[in-house]
């Protein structure tokens, strides 16, 4: 099957990415049936702390279609995205996210998304991450000026 | 004060980004009191889905520090990260977030990330992203080779 196709070549490059030092991840975008952009998780490699196989492969695959909407691409991840990936899948509007390792697989050896994900679904003013409003008013200038702009490009 | 300083500067930075056609998102890291790297959102300028202003200014700040820790670092953003950024933010390590513009504000002017937040709480067969897992056993010798790895650089 194509699915389990795609998947084995995202585990394939989580594989050969251990091997060159790097995370245990790969994530493939396929468009139309084919491979459109593969990536791995180059944080270390690349010192990059937001260079995670997901958003490596989204921003390959935007550059080759010279768009930054990938609607009608799927995504097959070797692990299930951690919150800033499935986040920018989103972003990206990408259709369908197939993964192999869940989260649970990735925390066992170490790669613990569970503590953001447990962040995220608070108030800012309850997060670990010390977090302060500042200047609002002023803030604001750029929300209105963007907001009676006229050829601004929507995303 | 220096907090309002910085801040300034991440909203002027947002201000001339509407001026040149991108998204009205500024960003700025700051290290020992001193500006480190400041970015903003390049999404449509630069056909990036990931690009938002925060992601931007971490890739920029880890560059220049060489390393993907952000240990020491702040981050002053115009507007409330997306969910996108807030991981990116802890992935790198960064100790304060300081922000003009609420998640509400942004909203208000078309950018909905509140969606995200809401799709990220939920189990993936929830989400309105088609989502499905194959392959795990396979996924899985990745991690393994990973576990065993001696030389891995941790991050």
């Amino acid at each position: 099957m194509n699915k389990e196709k795609f998947m084995r070549r995202a585990i394939e490059l989580s594989i050969e990415n251990v091997k060159n030092g790097g995370g245990p991840f790969g994530a493939v975008i396929v468009k139309n049936n084919e491979i459109l952009a593969e990536a791995v998780n180059s944080v270390t490699t690349t010192n990059d702390p937001t260079a995670h196989a997901e958003i490596n492969a989204i921003r390959l695959a935007s550059k080759k279609i010279n768009h930054f909407d990938l609607k009608g691409c799927d995504i097959y991840s070797s692990c299930e995205p951690c919150p800033m990936c499935l986040s920018a899948i989103y972003w990206a509007r990408i259709e369908k996210l197939y993964f192999g390792n869940t989260k649970n697989n990735a925390k066992d050896i170490g790669f613990d998304d569970a503590h953001i994900y447990n962040e995220i679904k608070l108030h800012y003013s309850k997060r670990s991450l010390i977090t302060q409003q500042v200047l609002n008013n002023e803030a604001l200038e750029a929300f209105k000026l963007w907001d009676n702009y006229s050829e601004k490009i929507k995303y």
